[in-house]
């Protein structure tokens, strides 16, 4: 199977949601991203945390195993520095193989709201 | 009409939840996608699934009339083998002639959650 | 202001839902597409429906004025025929000047469902 | 690390609710877009609004700082006119650096809609 994705991802409106009222681990409000990776070499993968009044974050480092999916959850998210709750943010995503990305919210806090975005892209070879 | 669509689709963050309270068919939790072929010929589609923890799996083949939409749920997916529930998955979707691939999640298993992410692309000669 | 959009869009999903307990038309269960002509001339689009089971239909015809958005709800798709409840469709769509589409659903026949899927498109000149 | 992004953007489905019963400021109905800048400019954007039935409005200008996210909420932008509310609306996105622009809307008004779309996009460079 060929190599397949694209090494530059992003997303604009982040926001981890303080609030839970949900069970262990499912339903706990989260901000997540999804990588899978179907090529033969690990996926050495760098986030960039933007922020509306603030300088860029120090960049997150995640590896994504050949031929398999990783979850990341942003609250998890805790070196170099642990992500704020309730705070605005975007994230850039950069890889050195091709990858397919998915960012998924969920937000069990308010019985006003529960919502997931949830969002996959055709992928060019 | 010209053929329309692409070869190749993925998306990241599969999972087919366990609980349901939702009525047959349409509302029990399901992971779906629905395939569109405009062409003048069947679509052979290869269904390739990734694991966090696993081998990717058996590839699973779907056959898509000409000028017909098929729906998939990943729920009847048992030939290879049965796809197990509430374990995440990724899904690379490879066919011969070019098609239309929208994703769909429905989770009728919690009241906290009844969410439906829905994807459409903008197609390519 | 240059025109902007794609000639060609498409999604796979669709669904006319029967059971409708919200008020109306703001939210009685429906499929729309909202179409968006940026340019100066009248926009002539077609509607292609594919079914899972039987040929095509009729092509349907609409057109956007010059610098409007035009919504277009399914249930309203009438002539040639009326597209039937409670069966699964897809649409191709194809404009002779670029045009920005986006599709929504809105499901209020089920008390567990109140979902939205909406997309938008990064537009290339 | 290089700029990122798109000079154009568009959604076509854009509609501000009236009613709210949220708490202020996170659940009172919106439609938001949050704008991602990774370079090291100042972003100037002009929003160009179109609607089903009048001329397209006056440009809203909007600076997002270098290595900044900014969120904007179309109820907030009153220069040079205020937006209306319950009024159908597109939005055509144009910035002089590339940029990430994901759309967003909470409809907190109706006890049978509690939804909300997120859209990312891959980027390329």
């Amino acid at each position: 199977m060929k190599t397949y994705g694209k090494l530059d991802w992003a997303f604009s409106a982040g926001r981890i949601p303080f609030r839970s009222t949900g069970k262990e681990p499912d339903f706990v409000s989260h901000d997540k991203i999804a990588i899978l990776n179907t090529s033969e070499e690990a996926a050495e993968i760098e986030l960039f945390i933007f922020y509306e009044e603030e300088q860029p974050s120090e960049v997150y480092e995640i590896e994504v195993k050949p031929k398999r999916l990783r979850k990341v959850r942003f609250n998890d998210l805790i070196d170099p520095v642990a992500m704020r709750l309730e705070r605005n943010y975007s994230c850039y995503i950069r890889s050195n193989v091709p990858v397919v990305v998915q960012f998924s919210r969920l937000d069990s806090g308010s019985k006003e709201t529960a919502h997931m975005g949830s969002m996959a892209f055709p992928a060019e070879p």
